[in-house]
């Protein structure tokens, strides 16, 4: 039955867990749909039918009780627990994504990461050792490993997703600027920030051209 | 007419682009929506949708001229132009997005950084020299800005967002983990791989309960 649940809504959830966690450390106990919805721009009827799909949270009239409906979300997302990332691509970008402390302090822990480059190889990048590439198999069937990160060039992310689908990599976070189609039961998430800047510009443009009449 | 197209439309007509802009690096003249579809993930149905909003492309039968459609395409997203940016917070994060060199390729420019930190006021981070964010609105008022980014903590992130729209920023990517509101006229794309993997941990603990049975 969990399975039937929409993946747009599957993607609120979080957005819902951490607007609350963060109500939570404003003392706040109870939070309306109304108040909830203002905060995210989401529709009050929205978030109430997006969580309607896990059970009966609120009492009519009486908001969520904050602290256990946070607790409820990430349970059901898997957020009470830790998990285990492979970097793959140690360049300018997977540096940065090494250094950056965002992820293992939501649980998300990055154990190895893998370069083909023989200058990177062999390195320690806040604390993570840089494997060749050549090991990432052999890595994967030894440890257990829930997300693969992609931090490669165009060219070779095709390659490197397929080699991670291979050894049984269901969840993929894609820094790579190309779309990539993937099997049933796997997961991809991309992270493109030239992207999300290209649409916005069609709108800058839309300005401009008002402006200047 | 042209501010009547939905939202999502807008959103894909930059994957658009890139493909159709790889396509013709590996010098395709022409490719049919089903080809582009079955590459995109997306129904040959939508593509031609989404493209009869911006006149008639292709001929019916022979598919799209490449080059042609990727030109028309980078002219209607503003691609065709250079376009400028500041920074605001340029700490781990910060650092990492100056370092990053898809911007500049794709004709982003971070024109300036700005920080509160005294420690880090003064210094030149990949060529860009970072000020201090007391100086931002001046900066603003004297230079021709058309984005801001947003690498700050999430305390910090709605003052910072009021800032740059009552500077006249229209166009906000925002790097830090809260969901804000922006007035009608403003566009603001958050970037959130945190956010995106919780949302995949879903599916891992459903499909790990489902092994271990």
């Amino acid at each position: 039955m969990a399975l039937e649940i929409p993946e747009v809504v599957i993607g609120r959830l979080p957005i819902y867990a951490r607007a609350l966690a963060n109500l939570a450390l404003q003392g706040r106990d109870v939070v309306s749909s109304q108040d909830l919805g203002a905060q995210l721009g989401i529709t009050p009827a929205q978030i109430r039918k997006d969580l309607s799909y896990f059970g009966r949270f609120g009492k009519q009239g009486r908001g969520y009780n904050v602290r256990k409906l946070v607790n409820e979300l990430q349970r059901i997302l898997g957020l009470d627990r830790h998990w285990t990332m492979v970097l793959v691509g140690a360049g300018k970008l997977g540096r940065a994504i090494l250094g950056y402390d965002g992820f293992s302090r939501q649980g998300f822990h990055i154990v190895a990461a893998f370069d083909h480059d023989a200058s990177v190889v062999g390195q320690t990048v806040s604390g993570v050792a840089i494997r060749n590439v050549d090991e990432l198999e052999k890595y994967l069937a030894e440890n257990q490993v829930d997300v693969g990160i992609v931090a490669v060039p165009a060219a070779n992310a095709q390659d490197v997703i397929t080699t991670l689908i291979g050894c049984g990599i269901k969840a993929i976070l894609n820094y790579a600027p190309i779309e990539v189609q993937v099997p049933a039961g796997v997961h991809i998430s991309n992270i493109d920030p030239v992207l999300a800047l290209q649409s916005m510009t069609y709108y800058l443009k839309a300005n401009q051209a008002i402006a200047s009449k």
